[in-house]
């Protein structure tokens, strides 16, 4: 062995979320919007010149942060942008998460937390969520050296009351909170208007969701100037150029269209709504969703092999093999018709199993 | 003061690089390139459907690499890529440089080595350029957890010979060696044919300079399958999705036209020389740069003085407040028309100093 290969940084390896190609493909497993984004990015992308290529991009990506400003009324100098929300969660990780003090986040959420955490050596506290899958705010209420969790949560889809957020950060006046809207704009409330109150608290959203952007890797925080400069400040210590010339472009364009993302938004949760039906009717139990996708069991089923089956028709859901929650799948809200497809195989799967 | 700002990353604030923007000016100081990319570049940005944005990118960005790895005759599981040359770079430090003991590098160099240095906490040993500006071999011939330099070096342009690459490689058998190519396009000799011998190289480049493709955040590097899918499993580990579906599907058809990067890069070179000659005549004295930028100095002129004196003329050059190079200018050759415009201001300035 060489030198070299025992110095080699040690993780855990990965296999990236598994993206099939196939024609007759029904793909509800990362929470992809089933529909394409606003015609606006499709003339911004036309409008591109390739001259302009060949200019490193604006490294303030004003054209991109001035637009989300103006779509969130809030001043550009509130607003930070990076490769995708992983990007800006790990840079908020990594600039804010230096305390000895553990950070604070659920037992079933976002998997990359810990991930982050591992690779920035931040101390962490795993607060387990209540027998229905909530979030418990006073678990919140113990000191740590940061907060973060996803609202509504994943993979449960449960949204947190904004009342209850508030309560957070009236018990965290000394911690940073991030809430991680991902999946916000399909009903859940955004704890935007608390940055008035709360200098403390970082709003982080995505284009890869709501807006149907997820080819782009945009993401975004919005919070306190002084906490946004200071974020800008460590990007620009070691990487100013993230954001190329394309996602600034058609992400500015993209945001422009709150109308668009009103009308998509609208039909995913009319979706989203008649699925819940669909599936009760067919004895599936999942938390009140609030997201683009509902996280179902059923007492009569082994999910695992529902999976499977699933698979078989090409129909891809996402399971995952994690206590408490193996006997979970978590369905993507896709169109209607894909929808209909879904609840006509399940309704046969049930039919075959109680044979 | 709150207890979480007692924790925030403490970083050395840093401005962006000046991105300048008059009708009239010549923008010389951040080395891109004059021309635009290749035609085809244009048309795969119009062929991006707007469509194609709403789901993730290819995690493995098969359709880059593959173009990638045909252009330069390796295999595509010998091909990384990332979001320009500095998160390859940047992603090389943590994954590979690991050691307790200190990486090499020039002390006249790219800025942004020490800076992971410090973000990944990498002890590092900075080994003087000679009075000529040159990397000597022998200054690495020493122990050391990693070597990673430029060739040509930048800011000076000067390239070191493949045989002094090799002699490195020959002494440092235990060590990762990284050599950072991002302008060997403009006439220094590549160390990718060193690959077959020496399992420790790693070779960057980046679309950034010879490709005309600063804009879209394009860099990779090639090296034995073996390190590149171990920098592979690092990135899965924690971001997943770095390149975006634009940079994605105009970096491979830009790698694919290798008659236009010749004719650019060509053109490019042959303004180079005519600058030196130029320059010469002047009284410039300056290394023999082999990139697309020259790295100058006056007997009679005081660098920072002139570098002001050029804004004021909106032309753009880049100056170092650094030892050793406080009285130098780095040039980037652009087109002939912007070059006679440099010479003019250029010689009229020494007329006016000298009465």
């Amino acid at each position: 062995m060489k030198r070299y290969e025992q110095y080699i940084r040690k993780v855990v390896p990965y296999v990236p979320g598994e993206q099939p190609h196939f024609s007759d493909m029904i793909k509800l497993n990362t929470n992809e919007n089933p529909y394409p984004p606003t015609p606006a990015v499709q003339e911004a992308l036309q409008s591109q010149q390739g001259e302009c290529m060949r200019l490193y991009p604006d490294p303030t990506a004003h054209q991109l942060n001035a637009a989300i400003a103006k779509a969130y009324h809030v001043e550009e100098e509130q607003v930070f942008t990076g490769v995708g929300s992983d990007d800006v969660l790990a840079m908020i990780f990594q600039t804010f998460f230096n305390s000895d003090m553990p950070i604070l986040f659920p037992d079933i959420t976002y998997a990359f937390y810990p991930v982050w955490c591992s690779l920035f050596r931040i101390p962490y506290e795993i607060l387990p969520l209540n027998e229905k899958f909530e979030i418990v705010p006073e678990e919140y209420f113990r000191p740590n050296g940061g907060i973060v969790f996803p609202n509504p949560n994943a993979p449960t889809g449960i949204a947190l009351p904004l009342s209850d957020i508030e309560r957070i950060l009236q018990h965290n006046a000394e911690s940073i909170v991030v809430i991680d809207e991902a999946y916000v704009d399909f009903g859940a409330q955004s704890a935007l208007p608390l940055l008035e109150k709360y200098e403390n608290l970082i709003v982080v959203q995505t284009f890869s969701k709501s807006r149907s952007m997820a080819g782009e890797r945009i993401g975004f925080a919005i919070a306190s100037k002084k906490l946004i400069k200071v974020l800008h400040d460590v990007k620009y210590s070691f990487n100013s150029y993230t954001m190329n010339h394309s996602a600034i472009v058609t992400g500015a364009a993209a945001v422009a269209d709150e109308a668009y993302l009103q009308k998509i938004t609208a039909k995913i949760v009319s979706t989203r709504e008649n699925t819940k039906k669909v599936l009760s009717g067919l004895g599936f139990v999942f938390p009140n969703s609030k997201s683009n996708f509902l996280f179902v069991t059923h007492p009569d089923l082994d999910a695992h092999a529902l999976f499977k089956a699933l698979r078989e028709e090409h129909i891809f859901v996402r399971w995952f093999d994690m206590p408490r929650i193996r006997n979970y799948l978590r369905i993507t809200i896709g169109t209607d018709a894909q929808m209909e497809k879904l609840f006509a195989f399940l309704q046969h799967y049930l039919d075959t199993q109680k044979k």
